[in-house]
């Protein structure tokens, strides 16, 4: 299994009488990739390029560069590293939608004009969506306590995931998103918080919260909020997952009533997908944790597990993986790499379905499933069928803003992922390609469409056809 | 004194056997100024056009409006309002800094390329000046509570000033700023929520908050944050009105330390320009508030007038302002309408420097005024010498931020004052012309650079010249 590469610009002062070919042999012999050459100044007796290359990983880096050093004539000046690049001062920037140049303008956008604006939104406050950035504007707010597989590494550390995730929301949905990184973890004082700035923001995109905080702060941000909240980590995940599902369905031509599946992994991620996956009509459903299978009956100090004892395992199955996993259809993991074996694959059901979403790895390496399985999916962008969120969020709050709804519930999240399973065009689905690349522009726009007609169905929008 | 007009766009259906000198007439007639007609759809019958229309006020408006519909073969569609439609869907929006095109793009903005970045800053907190948005970009913060002269609007309301002060960061200094409108007054709440959202941010602007409020908020946080924190109505204005003053001696050739200052209007913004002139060198400072004189010796409640009695009023003058006004060389106003009048301009020094900054309606009017000042400035653009924060908020936090200062100090502010008063050239320094044009593009940067010297001279930068 391969790990993403890195890739290095390396500025390199060559003796004439050393020539290139000296530095492509040393980059060359030490297992680096050369994808590009810069000429950045050349004098009489030397000449500074600037080299592209691809390597696999840090240590690999290490190697590229030692051997280069150990060349005679050959100076490496500096090593930057594109992905650092590419953060230097940030990834995002604001920009006034119109300029000011003159006397006038300031007056209108500022004092004295900007002060009828004022006045109008404060006898109607709903003219905020007419006459403000709120109308378009969502929050994305963490408290870094579970930044990707890194963890807790807190609110200034977790501000580049948070850049990034404003730039998708720009780039695939021109939904405008802001990084809000919070330096408290107590869930009083971050739903106090969220709901002090929330002014500027139409939709609140929670990110990437440990659970079980991740469900109080929801819940309650949910109730006591005039927006959408949305945290993407349970939901994302869960609608993108049913996409999967639905496909893989049609694949294999299952129903979903009549699926076995088993989650292993009972956190914030694995409750969000068995509740996405009931609300579309699976019944059967078993989970998995440390302590083995979740049984109805018994009581559990962590309110996940409670809840799952008491939604799931209508057969009451007890024991471990190796019993809950006999005759099952689905197996959803959001664990940990070497949960599923080979042994337990062959216990499922005719056309196995896997989607395998630990990361960075997964419970199951792919090529060692393949030959045991119908259908693959993992959480990786270097295998087929990649459950990914990209696919989810910025559809979803461009259709909950475009409606301006008062909230994003579950019909709008059902629309969303058959949305995005009806992207992969029925001449198109097979095994390896149950859900749609994340760079398919019609998924935003179909996604958005159904999410805006879930909430005016389903009672949730507020914008008038004419506003 | 006039009050600033409005521009309407009128969309009117005009039948073709009316015309358009029916439309031109009716509206000059009502006195509206014609500025532009645009043809937005012609039939056989009739034309429908766009008419952009100048007038004084909104009852102007409709007295303008009316003109037109009592016309026959005239119907008014639609009448839009200039200020209104620079507003609408709000005036910033977030833009990525580089385009997220393929795979490889994606993975090195975001995951998995991102999580290195992450580590780096978890590993070392400086790097996030390096690597995220923090070192460009400021929270324009309020509640709400002071918003221009409209008083306790609430956040919502305030919103659409605090993008338009976005708007001239990013126009006149490149800063990236974002509106925090906060809704909550209480003055704890807003030191924590401040403090724990700071991590996308290198700067506070603080804006529009009421006192005496705005003093502890502005002081705890600048003690307790680790980012310069600058409360722009107080010390702009302060900042502003110094360059103002230091162009005034220069013109009247007093100096700072004889001059005898009377300041009327003992709130924040009085406070903030009585410590800045004295930091300049003033020495002799009476305040005026409703209850007259402000006297050294005696207790008040307001802890504004307490700072007052101990610092200023060295002759221990009693009285009103009548008495304080008696032989000064400054009168500054920040207080309301016809508070300064001829006779007390007559009992001031030779060439009496008039500050007269209430909003929107100055102490005097400068028609009245004009025969016994030598110079008058007002917080007005319709008259000369306007004291607006415009030519000190982009500059300062340019350079503070430039400088990765810790601290907004009396240094940096001075400086920022003597740049602004040395942008007017000694060719072009007159009595109506201390303080430059606020679209004069080399003020931020004179500014700027001066406020980055003081801040590594005064030991609170933390740039080091390489990084």
């Amino acid at each position: 299994m391969q790990t993403t590469g890195l890739s290095l610009i390396l500025r390199v002062k060559i003796q004439s009488n050393a020539g290139f070919s000296q530095v492509a042999t040393a980059i060359g012999e030490a297992g680096g990739d050369i994808i590009a050459v810069d000429v950045i100044h050349v004098t009489k007796d030397h000449v500074i390029r600037d080299i592209t290359v691809n390597v696999h990983n840090e240590d690999h880096r290490e190697h590229v560069v030692e051997s280069l050093r150990q060349r005679t004539g050959i100076e490496v000046i500096n090593v930057s590293d594109r992905t650092f690049l590419v953060h230097l001062g940030g990834k995002i920037e604001m920009q006034s939608k119109i300029p000011v140049k003159n006397r006038d303008d300031l007056s209108r956008v500022y004092t004295p004009g900007v002060a009828r604006v004022c006045t109008a939104i404060q006898e109607d406050p709903s003219k905020a969506y007419q006459l403000t950035i709120k109308r378009n504007t969502v929050a994305v707010v963490t408290d870094g306590t579970a930044v990707l597989g890194l963890g807790d590494i807190g609110p200034d550390a977790a501000l580049p995931v948070m850049e990034g995730k404003a730039m998708l929301f720009k780039q695939f949905a021109n939904v405008d998103a802001f990084p809000i990184c919070l330096n408290t973890k107590d869930p009083d004082e971050i739903v106090n918080i969220v709901k002090s700035i929330s002014s500027s923001f139409g939709g609140i995109n929670l990110e990437d919260i440990s659970s079980p905080r991740c469900f109080e702060i929801e819940n309650r941000l949910r109730q006591e909020m005039e927006v959408p909240v949305f945290h993407d980590d349970q939901h994302g995940t869960a609608v993108v997952l049913l996409a999967g599902l639905i496909n893989a369905c049609k694949i294999t031509e299952k129903k979903m009533k009549d699926l076995r599946v088993v989650v292993v992994g009972i956190g914030a991620a694995g409750v969000a997908c068995t509740k996405m996956i009931q609300a579309a009509g699976v019944q059967n459903v078993i989970g998995v944790d440390r302590e083995g299978i979740i049984v109805p009956g018994r009581s559990y100090d962590n309110p996940m597990w409670q809840w799952y004892a008491e939604n799931t395992n209508p057969e009451a199955r007890k024991g471990d993986l190796n019993t809950a996993i006999e005759g099952a259809d689905v197996f959803i993991g959001v664990s940990g790499p070497g949960v599923l074996t080979v042994d337990h694959l062959k216990k499922m059901a005719k056309d196995p379905i896997v989607f395998a979403m630990a990361n960075p790895t997964p419970e199951i390496a792919p090529e060692e499933a393949e030959p045991y399985v119908r259908i693959m999916a993992t959480g990786r962008s270097d295998y087929p069928n990649q459950i990914n969120n990209v696919l989810c969020f910025p559809g979803i709050f461009r259709g909950a803003l475009d409606a301006r709804a008062s909230d994003i519930n579950e019909e709008m999240k059902l629309a969303a992922a058959n949305a995005i399973a009806d992207s992969v065009g029925e001449n198109q689905l097979n095994e390896q390609y149950i859900v749609p690349s994340v760079f398919n522009k019609d998924v935003v726009k179909a996604v958005s469409q159904a999410v805006t007609e879930a909430a005016y169905r389903s009672g949730v929008a507020r914008r008038q056809a004419n506003v």
